[in-house]
């Protein structure tokens, strides 16, 4: 194998694929990196089992040469340097050759280096995801769906099922949904024009965490395809495999209150800034709990109290209240968590009783919601 | 005590001051920070036992109001969340209350916040430094004094006293030294028109590192003033004083050798690349170890070997070479460390052999000496 390649084209690839690799697997194989030359490009893979990333780097493309001499073939390079070398060549260019001892030549200038590579037809064979269930969404719209649901996933492996973000398509609807039985959150977007008439898996919100990472904000195309227990997320030149997570997301709906006793408008910075104060005194606990008491002349009181610190009391103004006073106190952590993402200058709360979840949503918009469940405080 | 002060200025002493608290202490007042209220401003302190600072706010300075509205006092809050609710607090400025019950009430817009306070008079009196033993300094030239010495300390504590820089007066000249026994890092500059004519001191690393932090970089004027046990560095309004280390400094100069067999002349920057890319592979050991070769025609060769990973070689060009052919091995961190400070374009590079220490200096400045033992590397 031997080919002549753009340096910061073979940075940014190596950047994409090291998000799948892990220093601690239980093949020794996949803590390195794939590296395939062939007659039009090459491709660079990495996998934990879990993810699997392959990132292609075309020899040509809108007429610019990304690669040049190519003599195809393939090897396995230990992961730990090879990132750091490529970062700190000197030159614009990178020669990789091997023999056929495996051993590998980088050299970019005057700096050569030559390390101990691993036969590629050792590597594991990725899985092939084919059928024609798929459907397209562009990269910065599946970037804020991952972040206003994935945050909400469980971090315990007690259930399963929770640690991942229940993505489903249903009357031309995709909604991304995650819970970990405390608080929930969801997003749906309208989906048309896709052959996908109805599908119902669950990610890793591992998997889609590494995905955000890795994606750009320029609104590229991105294919999902799904099988019984992977699902590929497909650009031009980045291929993103997942396996599914086994079993059935519970049915969240009902958990959603249908009528409500107490309903806020309030400044979305506003309510931030104040339970981010409140908070500070209860921050080594795991949940910092805050009380919001609703007051006459539209404002809120948000308090915290922790015995051995102290107490801190805020007021805040509302933009309008309907319905019955109310004492709730809930995370401050959940709530931050959620208003964080409602992504509207002004936010809805629906509370229906202090013991009952309550909802956060965009003012006039339904497609984000976010619930939490209060804690009982006396 | 009673205040209302500059949020803006609060948070800059405030966080000067945490420098010296540590959050675990023998003696467990010391979490705390201490507040005084008194007529002319505001004094805020923290201490470790082994630093104090001290933070002074003046009521009024250039025409401008800093602190309003004083009743003097004083009260030690816990640090460990002061600092964030002063941070994050909504308006341009703080009231500071406390009542007879040690409660401290601290107000800024309509946030307010109740924490405990600790009575005041627990706190340790810190040492008071009077001596007539002091000279001045511009607080950027003690900064590069610090960067380019304080790295080379000890951190084993086998021989406390190498924990610390060695700091000496004499003819005068200002020298800072700091030695871990497998290298060196020295510093002089002229110091004139100083009353103090000769001085020796050890400073702990540590001390001088979180100096180095809290002073500016406009050149403010330092006063160092020195006792049997502390050193005092005073600027306008803060005092950050250290405990000195016991014990003489061992005497330095006789390991400096004073001939050479080698001496080169090369581009700092380019000798700071090649040998941080030949030590990639070489990254878990503690000290990686390269390997220096001179080769015909003006050129370095410098190359590591790792047997499980591979090899890497690079050919630098100098500017000059005197004296005769040579191979050394040393630890590739000890000479980046070294030539980071040289602060030149060009270094100068004199070897005595293979097995004896090697010095870095600036190309035509003898003000900084940087001094390498080599590895054996056979």
């Amino acid at each position: 194998m031997k080919f002549i390649v753009q340096r910061q084209q073979l940075i940014s690839s190596v950047q994409d694929v090291m998000k799948a690799i892990s220093p601690r697997t239980a093949i020794p194989i996949l803590t390195g990196m794939k590296i395939e030359a062939k007659a039009d490009g090459i491709i660079l893979t990495g996998s934990d089992s879990d993810i699997s990333i392959e990132s292609f780097i075309p020899a040509e493309e809108d007429g610019m040469i990304n690669v040049e001499q190519i003599e195809e073939g393939s090897i396995v390079l230990q992961s730990r340097y090879f990132p750091d070398i490529v970062r700190k060549l000197p030159e614009k260019t990178v020669t990789i050759q091997t023999d056929e001892n495996l051993n590998v030549t980088i050299q970019s200038g005057k700096a050569k280096f030559n390390l101990n590579g691993q036969d590629a037809s050792e590597y594991p064979q990725l899985p092939r995801v084919q059928t024609d269930d798929s459907f397209e969404i562009s990269s910065d719209l599946l970037k804020n769906l991952i972040r206003q649901t994935g945050f909400a996933v469980s971090t315990m492996e007690t259930r399963p099922i929770l640690t991942g973000v229940n993505i489903k398509i249903e009357n031309e609807t995709l909604s991304f949904t995650a819970t970990d039985s405390h608080r929930l959150a969801a997003r749906s977007i309208p989906l048309e024009g896709t052959r996908l008439d109805s599908s119902n898996i669950v990610v890793p919100g591992k998997s889609l965490n590494e995905l955000s990472k890795i994606l750009d904000d320029k609104g590229e195309k991105i294919e999902i395809s799904v099988t019984n227990n992977q699902v590929l997320f497909r650009t031009k030149h980045l291929h993103f495999l997942s396996r599914l997570l086994d079993g059935n997301y519970p049915e969240t709906s009902r958990l959603i209150p249908d009528q409500s006793q107490t309903v806020l408008h309030i400044k979305t910075k506003d309510l931030i800034n104040t339970i981010d104060r409140a908070s500070l005194l209860a921050k080594e606990e795991r949940n910092n709990v805050v009380k919001l008491t609703t007051k006459e002349n539209q404002l809120l009181q948000i308090t915290s109290n922790s015995p051995d610190v102290g107490q801190a009391a805020e007021e805040v103004s509302i933009q309008s209240i309907e319905g019955e006073d109310l004492k709730i106190s809930f995370s401050a952590k959940y709530m931050l968590d959620a208003l964080k993402v409602i992504g509207n200058e002004d936010v809805r709360i629906e509370f229906t009783g202090a013991m009952r979840p309550f909802i956060l949503k965009p003012v006039d918009d339904d497609s984000i919601l976010q619930l939490i469940l209060p804690v009982r405080t006396y």
